[in-house]
């Protein structure tokens, strides 16, 4: 069974690398920059260069849907590149092919907060996609980068729907009805999202989850089943937001950047403000055998289950990493 | 014919790019960077993109020796990217396989004056290349980047021959017994490139030139043909330097960069400091059939001609744009 997973963010190593591959993980998409401006992230690429030649017996990168079928016939884990902002192309739209050609192949137009192209979930007003939004979401859809709305609001994720004209991604989150937060999804949001044919990955960051740390495999799966009605069995991976080996300075920078002097909790609060504990059903990377399972148990039959653990990762990415047909 | 130049530096135009197409031009090495920042050095890249697609009928990315070839096939300009300077890769040696994925083929240690990797050739004294600089060679062998020595210091450049695992090149210069110049070449450099194996691209920039503008092509090819007794006849290459359609500005930003609030004259001087006149016989991208004519003129026989004009570069790519077999 193929296993992609659309979102963790891990402070890798050999130990667990091999958690990975061993857990029988094809590919990842790892997060390369939160608020990093154009030259640290050139230094977080070139760290991943480091990894890359450190660890060539377990990870290979992932530029094209078929280096996630390749990585799985080397037994290594394929590392697909994404942004969880926009910060890394600064105020410049050619930066979007330069980071293309580094092999960036997915950026989030916001980041919890306002940004130059779109509004994050986290802002009280959401005026929509900007004017330099429309221009980098067209220059996306040229080269074969994915747009990624998970962190950001309702109506700039309604209208990025609208303007790209290829399908865009929520690569981490859940549908509200799950559980309420406001980096959660609403119904309308993933109707469209399904009805241009994009994809929800479904996130197993406590925060996301009914009952937090306590939310059972059952009411997970029969989220999925659920979200599965609405979008459709092709439109639905995991994304699962595993988060590993960081300590809490660096959720500080994940929360706070250099945008507030004061402390932001983000989905947190004072009283919780730590690294939330994983569900004991999916506490790592060898844990995507649980789901599997667990989506049989609520019905799900093998093809669907390979559809929701990878099948369907790939065929998006089949359409959504090749350049586009515009000029 | 193939016809390869190690060095022009453009203001590029459809006519322009046309003459060079027309003229025969197989691939040119141009410029990206002369003192730009990391971030600086991505907009030029950017703005190179943009190049590619407005005159996608004239011009491609050449990033292996094959891709020269291929040019020629498709009747198009291959364009080779180069930086005179190590500015773009700042302090930090990861830069170094970043830009070689953006297309990158060609780096110079230091550019007239000291850098952080080498001495430039109009410093007083040259202490060698630096503790980064060997480094940064090491790096560049790895990656497949060539080394340029072109406006570099004497002692550094054999240096750079010595510590290079792989050959280096000059890719814009003339030797000092044509024209005594700091920026010209020693026959000792001239052996020691030509002894492991390197490359001089024989420059046709004025100040470069013996008599300057007045320089005979009758003179220009007896040079080479001194040249290639020194080094072989598969050691030289053109590399005309030929520098288009920029205004005085331009000129004063590579001489004095950011580096002076003075005024630098560099090969000129304060009574001739403008653009150099071409000599009649190399104004343009046109006239490479001239020099080829002169060649023939004094001496050398149609392979010999065929490898001045463009198949000692190809071939030199071929074993120079290769990954290294380092670790």
């Amino acid at each position: 069974m193929m296993i992609v997973d659309g979102l963790q963010y891990v402070n890798w190593n050999r130990a667990l690398l091999e958690e990975a591959r061993d857990g029988g993980v094809n590919a990842i998409h790892v997060t390369i920059a939160y608020w990093e401006n154009t030259r640290e992230t050139l230094a977080n690429i070139g760290d991943w260069h480091r990894l890359f030649r450190e660890y060539n017996d377990l990870i290979t990168p992932v530029r094209t849907a078929s280096d996630v079928v390749d990585a799985g016939r080397q037994n290594k884990v394929g590392i697909i590149f994404g942004f969880q902002n926009c910060s890394p192309i600064e105020d410049d739209l050619r930066l979007v092919q330069v980071f293309h050609e580094l092999g960036v192949r997915i950026m989030q137009l916001s980041y919890n907060n306002q940004s130059l192209l779109a509004t994050g979930c986290y802002e009280s007003d959401d005026p929509g996609i900007t004017r330099f939004g429309k221009e980098v979401i067209r220059e996306m859809n040229r080269v074969g980068m994915l747009i990624d709305m998970s962190h950001s609001a309702e109506r700039s994720t309604l209208e990025a729907i609208d303007l790209s004209e290829r399908p865009i991604v929520i690569t981490h989150a859940n549908p509200s009805f799950f559980h309420d937060a406001l980096r959660n999804k609403s119904t309308t949001v993933l109707e469209a999202l399904a009805g241009s044919g994009g994809m929800l990955g479904v996130s197993l960051y406590p925060f996301h989850l009914k009952n937090g740390s306590d939310c059972t495999l059952q009411e997970f799966c029969e989220m999925i089943a659920a979200t599965a009605e609405i979008m459709g069995i092709e439109r639905v991976g995991i994304g699962s937001d595993l988060c590993q080996n960081w300590g809490y300075s660096t959720l500080e920078w994940m929360r706070s950047g250099r945008w507030t002097a004061g402390v932001d909790y983000g989905e947190g609060t004072a009283a919780s403000k730590e690294w939330p504990a994983q569900p004991e059903w999916f506490a790592n990377s060898s844990h995507f055998g649980n789901i599997a399972a667990g989506l049989s148990d609520v019905g799900f039959d093998d093809a669907d289950v390979a559809r929701i653990m990878g099948d369907n990762w790939l065929a998006f990415f089949e359409q959504s990493f090749a350049p586009g047909s515009g000029p």
